[in-house]
């Protein structure tokens, strides 16, 4: 299978990854944080490192600020929901995932309210003057992703912080197509809260995501439970990052996840962006000189987008072209709307959706040049 | 290390789980449910597998009813959270761990209550009285352990199902410490809601948990967001298990717990529990005749029973003969309240603490022998 499903999740994922969960499943296999043997410190001791990596990479001040969740969609759910109480406003942008949309949606009946900010492609001072006006007086949080999980575009993420700061609304970044491949320092751009994956850029499992916090402001946790500490209380303990983390962990999944930030510290970042813009462009004038083939955002440019190309085949729609690149030629392509009808609407695609293409550090010119052969012969 | 840990988490875990995570992340990369492609058709086959092998083994009516968690904390949440509004009340035992009686305490704010019925161990008729005593006109959730994390103790979950049913009342089980031991049908039982880790019992590794849900009265979703389902709509899908599972699930957990569900499937819950109870009687009648040593139950009876044993030894507080045991003699086993005040207050132990030794299908008779010796001769 050639994989351009990047995206969704990278594939395949670094042997170190690998081998880390491997470790985990069977050196490592005590409750960390529960015991005091050796064995749960070992544990302790790799969730640890983790967080020490995550902060590291992520630009948080401390280790204890990086909370480990399911998913990125958990992380993002535990700040709206958690900081969003009756009356409250927030602000999003007009391409985001249901991650986002559908708990604002489902928050409505609680009294909270939403604005959607246009972006405006290419001019950052347009769409941080439609997020000026989307706020007002009862805005508590502003969210918006870091580049659209479908068409890849990047919003203007450190200047919406600085306007935020401004208002003295809360600031929560949606990296999931973002972190590991456009460096962030939290410290610095004055990001509140950002919601990673760590099975896509970060290239951990499956199961594991990240909320770095970046605030004193903690919202109220989502859930409750037994936490290792404090255990005589029947209170939540308040402190990061126990507050928003009860219960048993993903200890294989962290210990990838792990690994799979220490394969992104040890290349680099900014050199994992140049890599991937590069082949993005390979790509992306490749599918340019296919007259067949509909593209709906500017070349890659590190500055305004992340590697995600969405583009269709003309007369056919995404599901179509993804089933024949699947059954033809063993291609893994997404299609559809990408659990993001916001950002489809925004580009007048929600009737045939986009066929998405994501490379990742591990594609290959080849797996490119095969690529679009087979989108020159598709139908 | 001489593992006596397996209420924390068992471990070691079977080879075909180490197998079954290491494939997934190797041959099942994909991201289930999102796209169409060969890839990501066979990791939503994996994961549909295990729900499969799940609702056989629980006696759900159908796999759609078992929803995959982070752990068992937060199925349990979804359902407090879920459930309960506003001027609701809910019934929990005096033997619950702190992730039922800390959500239940958070919710105090939103106006629900709650009251805690008082367990007669071995005396099911006068708990069940506790609980009918302590049901008010606006109790709509009883919820319990199964048995106690800390002492074993089983509750009379059917009869209290029964119970539930007469007054039209919700009924959700506890059941980290039963699940894969006790044989449960929840078609059978009417148990509306049932809460497992999937990391203890059922031998899957940690980072998973299964709520299964045997009701039409479906709780409010915790989390929103991208399900791969009807995208296009901005509001949460009500279908089990979309409207409980979004973001990308943990596929290479899910793949583990599925090999630990057949493993269990393949044993027979009544063949483990009756092998268990077995070595615990072992372990129990050898801590029994050491006259240093204080126990807090019966002789292990399945009736009344899981395999989980508490004790102390006289004159030293639980942290610190679990400590020696670790430093002296290389047994793991887990001391302090195990995040359950609560059951503490109940026993008399909420200022030592106990020292837990839980024993798994892989705890030896030698292991067993092993660890009477060396609390024979540890102070």
């Amino acid at each position: 299978m050639i994989y351009f499903d990047n995206g969704a999740t990278t594939f395949p994922k670094p042997l170190s990854v690998r081998r880390a969960v491997a470790y985990a499943m069977q050196n490592a296999g005590a409750n960390p944080g529960r015991s005091g043997h050796s064995l749960s410190l070992r544990a302790s001791q790799l969730i640890y490192d983790c967080r020490e990596n995550a902060a590291r990479l992520l630009g948080v001040p401390s280790p204890e600020n990086i909370i480990f969740t399911l998913n990125c969609t958990t992380a993002l759910n535990t700040v709206i929901h958690g900081v969003l109480k009756k009356g409250d406003h927030a602000v999003i942008s007009s391409l985001e995932h249901n991650a986002v949309l559908r708990p604002l949606e489902a928050m409505k009946q609680q009294g909270v309210s939403y604005s959607i900010a246009k972006v405006v492609c290419g001019d950052d001072e347009a769409t941080l003057e439609s997020f000026r006006r989307a706020i007002r007086g009862n805005t508590k949080l502003v969210i918006c992703t870091g580049a659209s999980n479908v068409f890849g575009v990047r919003l203007p993420v450190e200047r919406l912080a600085a306007l935020c700061r401004i208002y003295n609304i809360l600031f929560c970044v949606d990296a999931a197509q973002m972190a590991g491949c456009v460096p962030i320092d939290m410290l610095d751009s004055g990001i509140d809260f950002l919601c990673c994956a760590g099975h896509k850029g970060l290239y951990g499992p499956m199961g594991t995501g990240i909320l770095a916090v970046n605030t004193d402001v903690l919202p109220q946790s989502l859930i409750q439970g037994g936490t290792g500490s404090m255990s005589a209380s029947p209170l939540q303990p308040e402190e990061l990052p126990d507050r928003f983390e009860s219960g048993t962990p993903n200890l294989p999944g962290i210990a990838g996840l792990n690994a799979g930030i220490k394969f992104v510290l040890s290349r680099g970042e900014d050199a994992i962006f140049r890599e991937e813009t590069r082949k993005a462009r390979l790509l992306y004038d490749g599918l340019k000189r296919n007259k067949n083939i509909t593209l709906y955002t500017e070349r890659p440019d590190p500055a305004a987008q992340v590697p995600v190309i969405s583009f269709n085949v003309r007369g056919h729609d995404s599901e179509e072209t993804a089933a024949a690149l699947n059954d033809k030629f063993g291609i893994a392509v997404r299609s559809g709307l990408h659990c993001a009808p916001l950002a489809h609407r925004h580009f007048g695609t929600e009737d045939t959706g986009t066929v998405r293409a994501v490379i990742s550090v591990f594609t290959t010119p080849a797996q490119i040049t095969y690529f679009l052969a087979s989108l020159d012969k598709i139908f």
